[in-house]
């Protein structure tokens, strides 16, 4: 399409489709439509929050009726408690009322939250339509691969949702610009971690254009999210439903949900929790006998992004530790962590003793510089 | 497995699943665990409502429990109102709580009220997990093949659900025993539409066996299961996601989901409203330029059966028409009939003139006797 825009296929089969990465986009998401014929006739519902809708919903809503589409825009609030069945009956209400058929799309237009509900009313609105995803945080790279879509219940987090896979994904560069440095520096978190897992090259290009990266200079954000999106899409495309190899992508993940789960509200963001997440499980390795100097590595790069690599004083080993214990992600009760074996590579592992897990996390704890 | 049961086997690739047909088979619940080798340390929600709860649950529960499993039983009311986002919030607090992890199972121990709410819950819970079905009515056997589960919405019914197919069903003939006289013939009227869309012999049969399939024969009724289950299993086969093919099972489901949108509750079941339905389609196929025994023999068929054959006169052939026009399986606008060319065939019409269908519908009405 236009000079410069990225395209990548997350390859799984006939469910199989492409992202685009690139400035301009959504001012052109009409074009995309037409060119992925989508039929006029079916309606559309744009779900996005109301910390977004003002920025871009009307560059996306003129785009879709220039190319002759029919839109109607949904708002929900920012944030996490959106991800709930209240808000999926709403949306519903909103498709039914917008008379949504079988053929229709549902667009999730904001970051994870957004993409979460939306993909979830898309996944389960007469057992499956269209949907588009038009992700407006780097943090979403993340979760535009994959299809994991979900709200949330009273008692967990993401445990009622589905594996639906979008059409297609419009990465307009342009809406980051609109990113605190916080959520900048949160995102590219995880956009290191699909480097840590998969690609020491990358890590180094990462490490090399840190303060392009930072400054948000499109050609540098392009190729990291380009990069970051291929090996979550190589992952996924091996293991669609997650029974075994996806897994390597919770990398410092089971620290990093213990922390949050932990931490007062606002107190970490998920990015920031699984930068120290992951120098814990840095720290693993060595216990398992690989060099210490991925830690070492590990949190020289996450410091240099800016990001924390301790854990904040309010949050108790006990707590952190029984928070582990209770994650959802383990079956049939063992630990799994995902352990590096060097930069660029990690391995699953579930035989981690409990004792080795609450050294490194008072090890992490702030204060302990020197352990 | 026990003499006299009969197995069918859904082919739908990697998820083909089987149907076990006979009597007995709750009791062997706990086995059919074990031979498909769904794990001990995993625990079992087994939802049912409270009309079955009393009849049935220890049974299954007992079989589970000899066999190591972890059971818990949850209840929901029976009836329609039942398939809400409520009550999947409810049944997954439940899961949640009896500790049910991604090798776990959801088991539907009822009608299709019950199996489509617990296969929901099978299929969004931490984005699906094991379902297992045990129908407790003849008309479950329609809604056990292919696996489209959903709840209801304020404004439409089965709009948020998805394709999720079962690891088996379990179809004891012996739970049969309890259900009503009005529900039997209602159950069999889809065991009929199945033959009439695609198998003129077991039509045959029914006709000649009608009073041993009222009386539940269980030789007769596991037969008519059997072939009932096959009819619909190969359709669903060919066509999973209900692209086309799959459209012909709805033949008598135009009008018959008018008449129970329009009838007032309890006055027509769904399986007295598509028999009425049936007998309007097969008039339809002589507008068509079909045979007119085809409607001669099918009213004859369901007369026998002691079904209804004629529109309530409280239903006005106006509030019917506009049920049908905002029927949400009329994609594009498009009024879609499924049409018999002879008794065991259809076609799929959706160049049906509403004028027709007006005419059809007045010449239903009771008291219109001889049109």
């Amino acid at each position: 399409m236009a000079g410069g825009t990225r395209e990548l296929t997350v390859d799984l089969g006939e469910r199989s489709y492409p992202i685009y990465i690139g400035t301009g986009l959504i001012s052109r998401t009409g074009q995309y439509f037409t060119e992925h014929g989508f039929p006029v006739k079916s309606p559309i519902l744009l779900v996005t929050d109301n910390s977004v809708v003002d920025l871009y919903a009307e560059k996306v809503e003129e785009s879709l009726a220039r190319a002759g589409y029919k839109v109607t825009t949904a708002v929900v609030p920012s944030g996490e408690t959106s991800k709930s069945l209240e808000m999926l009956d709403e949306l519903v209400g909103a498709a039914l009322e917008a008379g949504l058929d079988r053929k229709s799309t549902v667009i999730a237009l904001g970051g994870g939250v957004v993409g979460d509900l939306a993909g979830f009313v898309a996944a389960s609105y007469m057992r499956g339509v269209r949907f588009v995803q038009i992700p407006t945080t780097i943090l979403a790279h993340d979760s535009s691969v994959g299809g994991k879509v979900a709200v949330n219940h009273r008692l967990a987090k993401n445990i009622i949702g589905a594996f639906h896979q979008p059409d297609f994904v419009l990465y307009d560069i342009d809406t980051l610009a609109s990113l605190s440095m916080r959520e900048v520096r949160a995102g590219l978190s995880e956009v290191i971690k699909h480097g840590l897992i998969w690609n020491k090259e990358f890590v180094a290009w990462c490490d090399t254009n840190s303060e392009k990266l930072l400054a948000l200079d499109p050609e540098a954000l392009g190729y990291a999210l380009y990069e970051g999106c291929k090996v979550k899409s190589i992952v996924v495309s091996r293991d669609e439903r997650e029974n075994d190899l996806r897994a390597i992508l919770n990398l410092g993940h089971t620290i990093g949900h213990a922390l949050e789960a932990v931490a007062g509200y606002g107190e970490l963001v998920h990015g920031e929790a699984i930068a120290i997440g992951m120098v814990g499980s840095a720290r693993l390795a060595a216990k398992f006998g690989y060099s210490g100097d991925i830690a070492v590595e590990t949190e020289r790069l996450f410091r240099k992004f800016g990001l924390p690599v301790r854990i904040p004083a309010s949050c108790p080993t006990d707590e952190i530790m029984n928070a582990m214990l209770h994650d959802k992600k383990f079956a049939e009760g063992n630990m799994v962590f995902i352990v590096p074996t060097a930069i660029g590579s990690v391995e699953i592992r579930n035989d981690v003793p409990t004792e080795w897990v609450t050294d490194i996390v008072d090890g992490l704890r702030e204060g302990n510089e020197h352990p």
